[in-house]
C-alpha cells in the first residue's frame, strides 16, 4: 500500500486506528481452545469485529515465536486474513548487516508479505536500507519508543541532540516520507512539537495508547501533520477489552469508542 | 551452559570458535535439494564435520525466517541436533518492550531452547531484563557491531563517551559477567583495548572474520581475558567453504584451520 492510498483510507474512515494483535495463548477464550489453530481463530473474530473501525493491522512476532513454527504459522494465515483494504504491519524489530537485512525484508515483505516491518536503528544505514528497497512497502524505524527505557539511550544527549533525534534526522536522508515511519511512543508526549519540527512530513507509529497510559487526546492533537500522519496502535485495551466469549464485540466496541475520539480530529 | 562450563570446553579444546549457521537456501549443494528438509539436512552435515573444532554453533535467524514457519522449523531441527557439549547462539537482535521481551526470552530460551540470544540495546533496561532472568542462559547484547552502519550511532559521541560505550558500561550493571555477552566485531580491532577496558570480564560474540575482514589474530592478540573471554564466529567461510557435493569436509577442514590459529593462544 502507497502513501496516498494509506491516507486515502484513513480519511474516508475518519480514522487512524491501528489494531494490535498481541496474541497470548494463555490469554484466548476456553471456547477457541478447541479449534486446530486457537491463535489464528482468535484473530479472525478480532478482525471481522473491528475491520470496521481501523484502518491497520499490527502483529508482534514475540507473541507467535513464543510457540515456534506453529505460531508462525498462525502469523502468516492472520497476514492473510486481513483485509486488503487494511495497511499491514509485522512489528519485529529486526535490524543486522546488510547482507543479512536483506533476508529479514525478504521474510516480512515477500513470504509473510505485509506492508510494513519495525526496524532497530542501532546498527546503522546499511542494516535500513535493505528494507527501503521494496516497491510500496514501509521502514517504520524506531524512534522514540513508549517503554521506561527510553530514557537509557534514546533520550541521552548526543553532544548537543538527543539520540532519539539523531536517530530521526540521520536515517531521514536513506529513506522518503513515502517508505520511511517512526515508532514515537504515545507516552512521550512532552517531544512531540520537537519529533515534529524533525519529520514534518512522515508518518508515525504511535503505540501506547491504552494499557501503557498514553493519550489519544495529546496524540492526535500534537502530532498530527496535513496528511494526518499517524497510526494509532492499541492492543491489549481492544483484544482483552472482553475476556471471556463474547470477546469479539468487546474488541468491536472497544475499537468503535477509539475510532469516535479520532473522529474529532480527523 | 554456564560460565564454568563454557570456559572448560574452551580451555579443553583449544578452540573458541563459533560456526555461523548461516545457510541461506539458495546456496545449498544440488546433491541435498532432493531431501525433505535440505536446510537441515545441510547444517546437520556441517555440525556432523565440524563439531571437533568448535566450541558453540550460531544460527542467525533471519535465514530461516526468508522461508517463514518451514525455516522456523528447520531452526528447530538443528538447535535440536546441536551437541549438549556445545554452546547454541540464536543470533536474533530482539528487543521490544518489558513484556514483549520476556515473550521472546520464552521463544528462545524455552521454546527453541538455545543457551544465548543476541539482543539489540536501543530500547534499554527493561528490553533486556527479561532475558537476563533465566538461570544458566546468556544475553549477547550489540555492542560495537562489525559493519559499517556502525559509524552511525554506535561510533557517535555522547557527550564525552561513544554510544557503544555507553551501552557497554550502562547494561554492565543490568547482568554480570555470568549472564551478559556484547557483541564486538573483528573489524573493531583499533577499538578492543578500550573496550576491554570497560569490560574486561565479559565474554564477547566476535563476527566479522573471514568474508567480512576481520583478523583473527588481532582479535585473539588484543581481546583475550584471563578466562579467553571470546567466541569467535565464522559463518561464510566455513560453511561455504567448498561449495559443492564435499561441501562437509571443506567445512571441516576450514574450521580445523581455523581452530589451528587459536591454538597458538589458547
Amino acid at each position: 500500500m502507497n502513501r496516498r492510498q494509506l491516507v486515502e483510507i484513513i480519511r474516508q474512515k475518519k480514522s487512524c486506528l491501528c489494531v494490535g494483535l498481541d496474541t497470548d495463548p494463555a490469554r484466548i477464550p476456553k471456547a477457541l481452545l478447541k479449534n486446530p489453530d486457537p491463535v489464528f481463530e482468535f484473530n479472525k473474530q478480532i478482525i471481522d469485529s473491528t475491520k470496521e473501525h481501523c484502518v491497520a493491522y499490527k502483529i508482534n512476532t514475540a507473541f507467535y515465536e513464543a510457540s515456534g513454527s506453529k505460531g508462525w504459522e498462525s502469523m502468516a494465515k492472520t497476514v492473510a486474513y486481513i483485509p486488503s483494504t487494511h495497511f499491514s504491519i509485522a512489528d519485529a524489530k529486526r535490524g543486522d548487516i546488510g547482507n543479512t537485512s536483506s533476508l529479514y525484508a525478504r521474510a516480512f515483505f515477500e513470504t509473510l508479505n505485509v506492508d510494513a516491518v519495525t526496524v532497530a536503528p542501532y546498527m546503522g544505514e546499511d542494516s535500513v536500507k535493505p528494507f527501503l528497497e521494496y516497491k510500496d512497502k514501509w521502514t517504520i524505524l524506531l524512534g522514540l519508543t513508549s517503554n521506561s527505557g527510553a530514557k537509557d539511550f534514546e533520550l541521552q544527549r548526543n553532544g548537543g541532540e538527543y539520540l532519539y533525534e539523531r536517530v530521526l534526522s540521520t536515517s531521514s536522508s536513506w529513506g522518503t516520507p513515502e517508505n520511511l515511519m517512526f515508532v514515537i511512543g504515545a507516552t512521550q508526549a512532552s517531544w512531540f512539537e520537537r519529533i515534529r519540527q524533525l519529520t514534518p512530513d512522515h508518518f508515525y507509529l504511535v503505540p501506547g495508547v491504552g494499557a501503557q497510559g498514553g493519550s489519544l487526546q495529546d496524540t492526535m492533537g500534537k502530532a498530527m501533520n496535513a496528511d494526518i500522519g499517524l497510526l494509532i496502535n492499541v492492543s491489549r485495551s481492544i483484544i482483552y477489552a472482553s475476556g471471556e466469549d463474547n470477546f469479539a464485540v468487546g474488541a468491536g466496541q472497544a475499537a468503535s469508542i477509539y475510532r469516535s475520539e479520532m473522529m474529532k480530529f480527523i
